[in-house]
C-alpha cells in the first residue's frame, strides 16, 4: 500500500555558501557534483509583483534546482494527491525537483527572483500544462 | 601593432526573454547553444550593501556569463592596459567573459544579485588574485 501522506520526488537542499561579514555571501553549486544532473539550461523570473502566481505545470522528465537569490517565493508541489509548500526565503535554500510534480509558485514579495538550473534544453513536449492531464499521467506512470 | 584602445575578450549580450505584462519576465539561456560553453558551475552573490566592491581577480581559463536579475551592478574589466565598465541594470543584460580579464565589481544598490554561469568546476589554480601577477601573466601569454 502506497503511503499517501508523504510527497516524494523532491528535496529541500542547503546550497553551499561562503559568508563574509561585510561583503555579503556567495552561494555555489556544480552540475553532477552538488546536484544529480548536468546543468543544460538556466532560467530566471524577474519583475513579478507580490501576490502573483506562476508555474501551473509539470514536467515529464526534466530535473530542476529552484532557488531564490532575492525576496521570498512559495513553491507549492503536488503529485495530485499530496501537496507540500516550501518557502524559499533564504538565498542558500533550494528545491530539487526530481520527479514529475505539479508546481504552483507564489511571489510573496515584489521583485523576488526565482532562478532555476535545469537538466535539459527546452523541450515543449516535456511540459504538462493541464492538471487533469497531469493526474492521468501520474496514474499511467504509477508515480 | 596591437590596437590598445579596444578591450577584447568579453561581450555584452542580450539574454533571451519572454515578457508577460502582468507576470513579469522570464529570461533563459542554454549551455553550448546560447553561450559558447557548457555550464558546469553556478554561483551567485547576495546580501551585499550599496557601495561594496568585490571581484579583484582574474581567471586563466574560466569562461563566464555574468548577469544581474535584481538591482544594479557595475562590472569593471581590464586587460591591464585598457579598462571598460559595463552597467548591469536589466535582468536580460549579460557580460560574457571569454579571455583572462581582471574584474572589479561594484554594488550600486543594496541586495543587488550577481549570478554567474561558469564553464568549469571550481579550481583554485585558475585564479589570479594579485594585479601585478595578472599583468605579468598577460605579457607572458600575449593577451
Amino acid at each position: 500500500m502506497k503511503n499517501v501522506s508523504v510527497l516524494g520526488g523532491y528535496k529541500i537542499v542547503e546550497i553551499k555558501q561562503i559568508t563574509s561579514q561585510e561583503k555579503g555571501r556567495l552561494q555555489f553549486f556544480e552540475g553532477e557534483n552538488d546536484i544529480p544532473f548536468a546543468i543544460k539550461r538556466i532560467y530566471y523570473i524577474t519583475d513579478v509583483k507580490k501576490g502573483v502566481w506562476r508555474g501551473a505545470h509539470s514536467h515529464k522528465n526534466l530535473k530542476q534546482l529552484l532557488f531564490c537569490p532575492f525576496g521570498e517565493i512559495l513553491i507549492k508541489l503536488t503529485d495530485g494527491i499530496v501537496s507540500n509548500s516550501i518557502l524559499l526565503n533564504e538565498p542558500n535554500k533550494g528545491v530539487l525537483i526530481l520527479k514529475p510534480l505539479w508546481r504552483d509558485i507564489l511571489w510573496n514579495q515584489d521583485n523576488s527572483v526565482l532562478c532555476v538550473a535545469a537538466s535539459d534544453y527546452y523541450d515543449q513536449s516535456d511540459y504538462i500544462r493541464d492538471f487533469e492531464d497531469f493526474t492521468k499521467f501520474q496514474r499511467e506512470n504509477k508515480y
